[in-house]
């Protein structure tokens, strides 16, 4: 426990003094009696302070989770502190959604008074959000073209080579797949996991293309036929999945993200997850897997909210923003794979028996 | 007022016994000692059913507006009628999308185990909801492929006379467009609103381009070009918005749904809010562009529920569901001109002024 | 328009240097090996921080309310400006409530590893805060005993002359009532509003109270005195608002805050509220309700969230929190009166006729 | 797995006949040309429709619960499912509070159109709401006493029995005590847990005494003399509970609700919470406390909806609901042991450091 060093006062405690003074309308300082400040910039300023404050916030978490995975032994009650780090970062993403409805109540035309004196700022140079991302897991060659040439194009020298620095070490994704890739219960002497899924698997299929062929649904032809394509779509899904060489393809073009290990295992714990040392490796695949939609919902979001506010304009950084903000908010995902992993589930009926000696090390008191 | 007519009892009132017992799994129907029933198929009907009765309320909300504005002469106090229903009709949304989380606490293992139960139903089968969208303006060939298809194919015989019927009725859209063409103040003998309009365009786009030449923004030669590029298209869409042949051909390709006048007079009021006769009709603009975004941000996070509920699997209805309802987010909107109006604005100070005898007509006391 | 002078970088635009600097933690600054920083205290001080710049935007949009109001004549569209100003207030009021489940993500022991810091650091010293419960219109005579006490002793003495000052300006409260005050349409020569309206009143109390003692709803005895009881609380409430000493006397008493006559207007407003005059002036009491009652609910929620992080521990500031955070949501509201209106209101159908000559002047056409 | 016994229609499944047909508005039953039906009464009848619907799936899931608790060895996985079940009642309250704003969408005068045709029903009767009460934990003689009264004086025979029923069955709250009683881990041969945490406790609230004496906060001799009061109180309320006696009469006198056995062991939980396996025990502890707490929100923002709409009017029930709501508000907690459980927390830092023969029983790998 930290010991009091003398009385504290609010103001200092929080530099108020720095924090409040640092709101400086460009519509202000450059008032004229023709031209006079822009009630709404001071939103416009505070609002965008407030997702950077968040955004630290955030990578303050990211940061701590990382030094956490980055371990070759995870101690278990760090498992737990990663939890409600992810936990806490959700809850910081939910109000980072709320407050779109913030800016949306400054009108396109309000906006319009003073955008121009914003030129070329964007929000695309927030370097703490492209911390966010590169932290995540999304490196350069995953971004859209044009996301890559304003992520290299418009940033500051100093802000360009920091984040370099970034994406050299190694990220969440990274040591996620690393940490997924040591879970152990999947293989045994007597025991293939893999194998007796993959006959449930085969047997859940199949009996699936009979009930679309006896057509109990009523389909038309066409309708029928497409079913089974997307049935065969769903086998060879499964194929990829467990063929190496297909998985390393998918990889190579930069269609899955995590090695086949990993899914694999992330699969496992999906399935399993009410086994007690499965609790907390669920809830963290579980919150990584929220954490990427808040920021996929968060993103598409923005896009709706730039395309009311501009129309087809061009953006202050020059792009025409809505576009490239829906199609990035669908591809800048870095847990996209297990996202996905439900494509792979089955019913727990239909789950092999995982033998005693392994599930008696899965729990406390078996 | 209304007179009381004997002591009324809240559960018989609110007939609960009819609306509490409307929850009949099927996994509880068809248990059996080796299939019990699945816990979860309670809360994906109930989920269900309250979706229904809010599309109950915003349909008994629909239908009043469209009476009132299904009218030649819609006396003033109407319209603050309409506003307070176009708000709760918001005030609706926002919990349907809250609802999205209380499904996703339904973990796709646990739907696997009842999924097969319900083939071929499917939430394209919601009457209620389909009858929202005609009402508000989307008409059968508004729709996409798959989602015609659907549309006509998956319904019983009476659900889909009934569509056809409300199909016939003029739409909320219709009806708007039709209150917006009736507004005065545009045209009097000595002022022509939108010639001036056109003059403060031409003379903005024209320093825009000049500021992009001049290169404030150190662009490379490539951005340049791209922004030069999007300045004409900007150019481009004002010729469609003020030559009338031109913008008929955009209807014709369904790439607009309101006449010119409509839009014309919408970007009107959107101009001059701030006049007392405008309030409320900004504020029916402005709810109808909300509730339009309001079922866009609902059909995409129900995309990427399903997504993460089924990931590439076949729908309980027989379509690759996420993908489609991504693609109808984007599609489906009835009011995307008003939306995309704020392309058509111009900073206040560079408005034409409007005439004392008009502007005295739009105020109560000038 | 605002002119641009010369490129712009977002990082700078926003400060974020000075802004992203402004985190220091206690535990961070006295870390030793024994005691190293807690990861929390940095959350602790941005989630504080980030109150604190809601509070500024908050201000800003007072302090042009205020502006607004505080003219002899109020130009009409500026009644359109307050609404939208006091929109916003209520959507970053939202955002506040929900702050406080960030703040929940810190668990009461994480936080007892750095609150001794903090000592006597208290919230009760945010100066902005006390500022926006001035300017809306709580003056230190309304406050509790135990809440004035903290105001004058804990604030350093520059803060507190700062508030004094401000105190010493017309608060909101004053400004609308000063508003109300001026309203028309109430009274004219042949016309009386208030008289036939206290008819109406008496009517339905009668019929009321034939109700009650025709006892329709089963009502014990006991129940039925009770309810005559209420039923006589009713008519000494009518009767206090129609007789200006009683009036006055609660005034005395602290028990209303308003004048007779802006209440009795105010009442006016909500009963005619569709009428086209009385839209803005309708959509301003109503914020003001709302703007009191998310303050309300903000230290209510507030309060608990005291409880659970300390139990009946003692504050930092040296308060037990929780006690007076829940009187104090109940106690510090400025539009009270407002809140309370619904008291008076009758059915609509009940409602005098308003003569026509009076009407004319409440529409743009009749 | 469930098999599929023919098709089956959206509209079918859902029963959206019954349901959609259970919507009969009193003011539309008995309809007359000079009293046509009220617009809002549909959204009345919804409003507390959805309310009945998420009752049910709360009771679904505390059923679900209760029978899991009600074991006198609960399997570890199923602590799991309980941290489930809690999670979606959590996500569920979370709409019921967001539905409040849609209650508020109607107007007070559009509520006085048709209230009178519903004396004396009232929410009070929905039995349902009661029985979440009665199985949470909340027992008659806890209710305050005009709760007391409504709750046996308003509801039809049938509906009492069938709550005295359940109420006869063991509650969430009894069976948890006894869970929490069963926790081991405190007491072993030569480990007392709680003597040392006694002497830590009190060589922490000597440091406090010491603290304010020294008087670093520059208190005034009136604060000093408060918070040594304070101190003293804190001294007490543990003294109460460590000293069974003390904590038996605090029962007696309905202060406290569990035992001291299982008040102790949850506050070790929250101690060790990082501990593997405390981790679900930590969750479900903490659950039970945010739908306790939740359910308090909902109350307090209930009596405010209540006090807007009717002022200071009897309610249809005969009662004048939003005192006694603000008071149900803080009394209707049932597990309030552990909301107040903070205050025994102390520092990481200084607690007692547990013998590895027991640590090693609380982790998988030591």
């Amino acid at each position: 426990m930290h010991k009091n060093r003398g009385p504290v006062y609010y103001g200092d405690y929080l530099k108020l003094k720095e924090l409040l003074g640092a709101q400086v309308p460009l519509s202000k300082k450059f008032e004229t009696n023709e031209n006079p400040e822009c009630h709404d910039e001071t939103l416009f300023i505070i609002v965008h302070q407030v997702y950077e404050l968040w955004f630290k916030q955030i990578l303050h978490e990211l940061n701590d989770i990382i030094k956490i995975f980055n371990q070759n032994y995870i101690p278990e009650n760090s498992l737990s502190r990663v939890c409600q780090r992810l936990e806490r970062i959700k809850k910081i993403q939910s109000l980072l959604v709320g407050q779109l409805e913030i800016m949306e109540t400054m009108t396109p035309m309000d906006f319009l008074e003073f955008r121009d004196l914003l030129i070329p700022a964007s929000g695309f140079q927030s370097v703490q959000f492209r911390e966010i991302e590169i932290m995540m897991g999304l490196s350069t060659k995953d971004r859209l073209n044009v996301d890559r040439e304003f992520f290299l194009g418009r940033l500051s020298e100093a802000d360009r080579k920091k984040l370099e620095t970034i994406e050299s070490n190694p990220s969440l994704l990274k040591l996620v797949e690393e940490w997924l890739e040591r879970l152990p219960y999947t293989q045994a002497k007597d025991f293939n996991f893999w194998s007796s899924y993959q006959q449930s698997i085969n047997h859940i299929l199949n009996t699936d293309e009979q009930i679309i062929k006896d057509n109990k649904a009523n389909l038309t032809d066409r309708e029928k036929n497409i079913q089974l394509e997307n049935l065969n779509l769903t086998r060879e899904t499964f194929a990829n999945l467990f063929d190496e060489s297909k998985h390393l393809k998918l990889v190579e073009n930069n269609q899955r993200k995590l090695s086949q290990k990993a899914i694999l295992n992330a699969l496992f714990i999906l399935l399993y997850r009410d086994e007690s040392v499965l609790t907390l490796p669920f809830n963290i695949i579980n919150s990584l897997i929220d954490i990427d939609e808040n920021f996929t919902t968060w993103r598409y979001r923005h896009a709706l909210m730039a395309q009311r506010m501009l129309g087809t304009k061009i953006g202050t950084g020059g792009s025409s923003g809505h576009v490239y903000l829906k199609r990035a908010a669908d591809n800048n995902r870095a847990f996209v794979d297990l996202f996905n992993l439900s494509t792979f589930l089955i019913p727990r009926s239909q789950l092999p028996v995982i033998p005693t000696h392994i599930k008696e090390k899965m729990n406390f008191n078996v």
